[in-house]
């Protein structure tokens, strides 16, 4: 037991960023066993913290994927290192069939100082999945400058980013108009950066301004920050270097901010939650409870049996 | 203790569908306190099992209400009893704007054998909460002979409404198109009838062949049930039988048909596991473990304490 410690340490000791394998070991056990990566993720708490976390998310076709790479691209220039976790929620029902995107990320994922790991959030009950954060840890114990949050833009896990990032990107196009608006009213509140994409399009300003007046229709407090829209064509950098400024601003403003301190609290809570639920089901659904719920179908089927009686039973083999 | 148990059951006793504020008030409890609810549910589970449950599922601004509340009035006149139950995914940060279209319900609501309960699905994880399907089991011990339960169509609650039903009605528009199919694939495989609804607009033929071979593309086995699609246009009630029509069919053929059945077992299995963790949760979250999350919120901010190690303490509490 004393010599499984002494690897996980000496793998945890070997975390940098210019040691790729060992980050990617790290990520594999913590995704693959629960009680592993609770010794691992207390073991490397104290080097984290230093990461600035950004989430990118919108509307699918809005150019998440372009975004993030040439951001990434940038934030090199700037000499700085960049961890990407690409969330992919997965169809409970298909499958992830939305993963033609990452192809194009490949070659910047060969660079030094990137690191692209790319996560399923299928079959976590409500959005990003626990992993994701703790993926983010290590990749901030790991020593990167930047980590980038990066969501295929489907359901639950779209707003959830926000749960998890110190600013988050908003990516619309012109065409994105008001179905967005109307469908998506979450998206509007998490956003502390609006990025109008493929600004080179027709409708491009019309869709700036209406989006505009949908902001300034909203009650903001004089000390509230100010949402931006900046207008990029990702696809030829335009527009690009001006949301890492704008982000670095929103990293500033959020400081001594009481509004970013209590969204930072709030997110810690929902983590300890998550941490505590993850556990609880662990324990609970051991072997012989699995049993008994597989094992019950015919007394179901007979119409002789409860969910609650069963749930009963299954409570007290805890 | 004895009384209020005695309480209870008188008022179980009198749940019936001429007795709506019975209906109304054992819901109430059910919804308020989960004590009260697992003794309820327990008391009138042999009760239940009668109604045929539908769901109607599909993007906002399908016709959904409209749908049902053809469909209500139709199976009325057939001397049926109908409950429904007006599933509304508030947005997490807006809160619910969606609920305009409830109004244009109003006016089955008051008809005999009609009963209609809105309820918010905000707060709960993954999707329809409990107290959705627990309601479900009221209506069907108070002996109504369908239970149809209505999304607002946003989010993961869309393909919930899947698990709870024996039949899914999937609605769409002509100009769903596209769109819908490459972003709720999921949509396509819980249908189990599709409604091709305002078939008076320009489009609905091309819709049709184009839902039609979207559907015929897939891989089916010569047992399986070939979903149909109905050309409806609501407003005047055109297909609306049918569509009564191919639910019973799809009732009788999954009467001894095994994947029905192991879809059955599915849902009892999730509504299962469902109960059990809403249960540890109430456990777990008491007033000295909230206290203890909120109390170490200082500890946090200096970077003293880890979220696991904060977890561990919440769960020796436990």
């Amino acid at each position: 037991m004393a010599s499984r410690t002494n690897k996980y340490m000496s793998l945890i000791n070997q975390l940098s960023i210019s040691n790729k394998r060992a980050i990617a070991r790290v990520i594999s056990i913590v995704e693959a066993d629960d009680k592993k990566a609770t010794k691992i993720l207390k073991e490397i708490f104290h080097k984290t913290g230093n990461a600035y976390r950004i989430g990118i998310t919108g509307p699918p076709g809005a150019g998440k994927s372009t975004i993030t790479n040439q951001l990434t691209k940038h934030l090199l220039s700037l000499s700085k290192s960049v961890a990407i976790i690409a969330v992919d929620p997965t169809s409970p029902f298909s499958g992830g069939a939305l993963l033609g995107d990452r192809v194009r990320m490949n070659d910047i994922g060969i660079l030094d100082n990137v690191f692209i790991r790319s996560m399923a959030t299928r079959g976590s009950l409500g959005g990003l999945s626990k992993k994701t954060i703790d993926t983010a840890d290590i990749l901030d114990a790991s020593g990167f400058d930047y980590i980038i949050f990066e969501t295929v833009g489907v359901g639950q896990s779209e707003l959830d980013i926000a749960k998890v990032a110190d600013s988050t990107i908003v990516t619309l196009v012109p065409e994105s108009g008001d179905s967005i608006q109307a469908m998506k009213a979450g998206l509007m509140e998490i956003a502390d950066i609006f990025v109008l994409n493929k600004c080179d399009r027709p409708g491009a300003d019309k869709a700036f301004i209406s989006l505009q007046t949908t902001l300034h229709l909203r009650n903001f407090s004089p000390n509230d920050w100010q949402q931006p829209i900046i207008k990029t064509t990702a696809t030829t950098n335009k527009g690009i270097a001006e949301i890492v400024e704008k982000f670095e601003e929103h990293r500033t403003y959020c400081k001594n901010n009481s509004t970013c301190l209590q969204k930072r609290f709030k997110n810690y809570k929902l983590r300890v939650i998550n941490i505590v639920e993850t556990s609880l089901k662990q324990k609970t659904w051991n072997e012989l409870n699995i049993k008994t719920l597989e094992n019950s179908m015919e007394k179901v089927l007979s119409g002789n049996l409860s969910p609650y009686e069963l749930a009963d039973k299954i409570l007290q083999n805890k």
